[in-house]
């Protein structure tokens, strides 16, 4: 992506203080989404990379991750798999846990919505300590599934989330200052 | 829609019983979602019929309703804006409630997102008992929006959803058995 097109989606996203809780400087894609040229920019250049990249699946992570990786899907004539807090899905699901600061927090699929060697793109918006991501990879790699690479619209880089993704590679829009 | 691409989009939508409890059918759009000629046949048809309806925002209800809202927002050359469960939006918010079969539930959208005379069309995957649009409706009004239209994917015509919309269209692309 070109450093316009680059500061212009960066430019859409606001910085909204103290949430969920004081101290916290959350970076919010409402307003980049009220944009049409800033969100088609985002997806087109993420369809631009992955293009060529034989991407069996986008597999985006409740909810936000939904609304980026759903138009990916379609831009690159592939499945989109919804990875989902628990007791939304309604059919057998398989499932990886992981830690938050206090307790923990699962992410879910569908049993069989991704099998053996799919090739699969796990997006989100944003990365920022990497625990949703990290989830991702394990329930990628519990199927079996071959992860091309993770992506995400904002990457907080203090926050050293792109650690904790097992080697694999990450791919972010803009950075932002986390907290 | 002819009837081909609409009966090829209805046969994408699996049916799982007894959920989320007991005696329920729960039409299942991640099927759909696994096949991504029934993604854009769904989303071009509803492209399609609002191309020339001067749709200023697109309005999705979290968690599927973005699924189809966000890539049709992206068609239009519109805003999309989500409308989401309390507590999910960092900013300022305005929301309106809706009666459960026991309790209530609330939707949410940032202040601001959506203001007086822009033209709004309502995304949802599916209606039910239309509690959920209803409140979309309040939503709407309180901010002197002009609703277009509400569509869904799916109606279960027999629960009588859209007898609870304040007297505004609804566009559906396929209509499943309630219970």
């Amino acid at each position: 992506m070109d450093d316009v097109s680059r500061q212009y989606i960066s430019d859409s996203i606001r910085t909204v203080p103290d949430f969920p809780k004081k101290g916290i400087m959350f970076h919010d894609v409402t307003t980049l989404l009220l944009d049409p040229k800033a969100f088609q920019l985002s997806v087109d250049d993420f369809a631009a990379r992955y293009k060529d990249k034989k991407i069996d699946i986008v597999a985006g992570f409740e909810a936000r991750g939904f609304i980026f990786g759903a138009p990916l899907a379609l831009q690159l004539k592939c499945a989109f798999v919804p990875l989902r807090k628990p007791g939304k899905l309604p059919g057998e699901t398989i499932g990886a846990s992981y830690k938050l600061e206090y307790g923990e927090d699962r992410i879910e699929m569908h049993a069989g919505a991704i099998t053996e060697g799919q090739r699969v793109l796990l997006l989100d918006d944003l990365i920022a300590t990497g625990g949703t991501l990290a989830a991702g990879i394990k329930l990628m790699k519990q199927v079996k599934a071959e992860i091309v690479e993770c992506a995400c619209v904002i990457e907080l880089p203090d926050l050293k989330g792109a650690k904790k993704l097992d080697g694999l590679p990450l791919y972010v829009q803009v950075q932002k200052e986390g907290d």
